[in-house]
């Protein structure tokens, strides 16, 4: 699905194709990078001392994706970020993001909004974390990614979710029984 | 300990005390107010359907604390926020940290800076929640809040991180024969 609304510091960007499993950005080198994702899906996460995976955030269509780490760490990245399918982004250096106080008023605004929204976003899902049961989390997931479900596999989205597999397999199997 | 850097738009707002324990907005009510703590300590949480009480933020000298639940809520707070300490606290409209781009530009780098930090620190928050042991958690609180600990009652510090009493009281204990 084409972007309706991209954010207009990418808009005179030119897309690239990147391939399912290219890496983009790698933890611990330098990387500033901010990615907004036309088509595909994009995601960034880190591996724990045991070698495990925890997935931080998806990037499906027309969402953007970065690492704010690097501010606090001499511009060196905490996550990975990588393609989980074949997909065309776009990419602008993320201090640009930052530094668009000087531009048109319509940019703050909209630089703001998107602000709002990722706070919003990480509240939630701070409390999603915190405070909700498997299916709780399951069906949050659907309701910020309601084109994801399919797309991904389980274990990508127990990952997401901070479940086993396992559990999130339950969940579904309840659902499914459930409707 | 008083504030060494207030944000610019509390800075005319007269500070108010509120009493320990007293809700400063409800979960569930209509409320749009951001906090400026000049002394003592807030925080924000939620209530779980079987009364478990989860701990999203704690907001000592210096912090804002706000809930933005309610721009996507119709007004309505999803998070209580309450006094944890007797406090000095100065409140705006939380409206008027998104409509303040017709003002100076000062002004607006310090929002963005202020949203920028945030969102860096929700994201360590979430990798903290997904991929952290109890006693890694328990140091980065530890950073996040160098002069809470002592502060506060260890039922609260253990709701913040997601861990029971039990666990924090262990990592506490290890923590100090460690040294």
């Amino acid at each position: 699905m084409p972007s309706q609304n991209p954010f207009q510091l990418f808009e005179s960007e030119k897309p690239r194709l990147v391939k399912k499993g290219e890496v983009l950005i790698k933890s611990g080198q330098k990387a500033s990078e901010a990615f907004y994702v036309v088509k595909g899906c994009l995601r960034s996460y880190m591996v724990d001392a045991k070698g495990k995976e925890h997935i931080y955030q998806f990037a499906p269509e027309d969402w953007i994706i970065s690492d704010l780490e690097f501010f606090k760490n001499k511009g060196v990245a905490f996550l990975t970020i990588d393609a989980v399918e074949n997909s065309e982004v776009k990419s602008i250096p993320t201090s640009r993001i930052f530094n668009i106080t000087a531009e048109d008023p319509a940019l703050v605004q909209e630089a703001f909004n998107k602000f709002q929204n990722r706070v919003y976003a990480l509240q939630q899902r701070v409390i999603q974390l915190l405070a909700y049961s498997a299916e709780e989390r399951y069906q949050e997931f659907i309701k910020t990614y309601p084109n994801l479900s399919n797309r991904l596999p389980l274990k990508m989205i127990a990952s997401y979710l901070g479940l086993t597999p396992e559990s999130l397999s339950r969940v579904r199997k309840e659902l499914v029984k459930g409707r």
